[in-house]
């Protein structure tokens, strides 16, 4: 049907579903009128950045109005942002799988209430490349955790649960065809590693602690690469999981 | 000596040390100028409600200017907010370890590039309370884990590093004292539980996932309360670990 799933017998006895860190709510806000139209998201961790891409996307798409009157939907809360082009929302997640997990929670709920159908979701995020050209665009096909392994792992309560963390292969044969109209930037698709630390946990040697050397980050960043890593940043399996789980086409 | 430690002996060989989630730099910006005579740092997670509390210890601490036009003295990025007032700095974080951790690395190295001395830290941001009145404060003698043990897994390339999570529990104390001047709400000291997690990892019903019972929910926060949890949030076990092993004096 192309409809977003919510995993969650609970929701329907819910009199209303406030989304507390977008400030909508299904009382307060008409969400099928609202969205229900939607058929792309893009989402990063800078609120300027998407911004930004929404105007972007505004002038791309040849929308009526200025795209500088773009107002921020979620302007009653400063958790998150989000602006909307068309049938294209721009939403900003923060840094961390912890802030995109919240984030994805109320995004998968609002498409769900606004019945919104064949969505898309793309993170267009920053990340460090591993071994290709400054500037490149890396095509997730899979994310994987800090060894090498396609999966992510979510408490629940105190248990643990292993989720997959596949991506759509065929979207990301489809964004590196596009790639080839926009010669611009080298383009490849690879595996994105995500971790929870941008210092310690990438290898970095100037963060306030550092315990490894110069040559042991280098084998770590060595054997990454060998498994397929192409570029590292911090939320990539968790929206994988979350996205995947939810029915939602995501890269 | 009351300085701020870092251990990574890496930096000393950075002819430049920029904290790029800040939008500071060694070279960029005089830092011991600027810095040096912070005595007090205040987090939260929320941008507008890290701008509040300067302007309110503007006031309180009857310093001249306008409290309305503190400068956010990391304007150059959308990250992080930090303002200061006299010997206070007020800083946003974002939500979630990952995010946190990043603007702690920057902020230790801040201060100890600025040569600053027994400095407290102390995090001010929202939690779920846990069988204790709405709007009561919850001091943290302990951040624990979502298994209620005093412990932060911190991955380190791909190893995992285990670190403490204990507080300053003087400082506990003087906090709880202070609080018997202001008896408008209900002030404790007791555990905080740091989850990665708002929905499955609360024990929430309204995600857009839950595979969980009410039932199971209650218990698990059960547990909690008889291990000594009082409330819960998303950053303290990181925050815990990265100031106790600094050198930071932190709640």
């Amino acid at each position: 049907t192309g409809l977003v799933h919510v995993k969650n017998p609970h929701l329907d006895s819910l009199e209303e579903d406030v989304l507390y860190h977008l400030d909508l709510g299904t009382k307060t806000h008409n969400l099928p009128a609202m969205f229900g139209d939607i058929k792309f998201v893009c989402v990063g961790g800078s609120p300027n950045r998407m911004r930004e891409f929404a105007q972007f996307m505004h002038k791309e798409l040849g929308l009526a109005g200025d795209e500088e009157d773009l107002a921020d939907i979620c302007a009653g809360t400063d958790r998150y942002v989000m602006y909307r082009a068309g049938p294209v929302l721009s939403i900003s997640h923060g840094m961390g799988i912890p802030s995109i997990s919240i984030m994805l929670h109320e995004l998968i709920k609002l498409l769900h209430h606004a019945k919104c159908r064949d969505v898309t979701i793309i993170r267009i995020g920053t990340s460090g490349g591993l071994g290709v050209e400054a500037g490149s665009v890396v095509i997730t096909d899979t994310a994987v955790d800090t060894s090498f392994r396609p999966r992510f792992e979510q408490a629940v309560l105190d248990d643990v649960v292993v989720r997959s963390t596949e991506l759509d292969k065929d979207l990301a044969e489809e964004l590196l065809a596009c790639s080839q109209e926009t010669p611009d930037f080298p383009t490849l698709i690879g595996h994105t590693m995500c971790t929870s630390d941008f210092y310690e946990g990438q290898g970095r040697l100037d963060g306030a602690l550092c315990s490894f050397s110069s040559e042991k980050k280098l084998e770590y960043l060595k054997r990454a690469y060998d498994a397929g890593v192409r570029n590292i940043e911090m939320e990539s399996t968790a929206f994988a999981a979350l996205c995947g789980l939810c029915g939602l086409r995501g890269e």
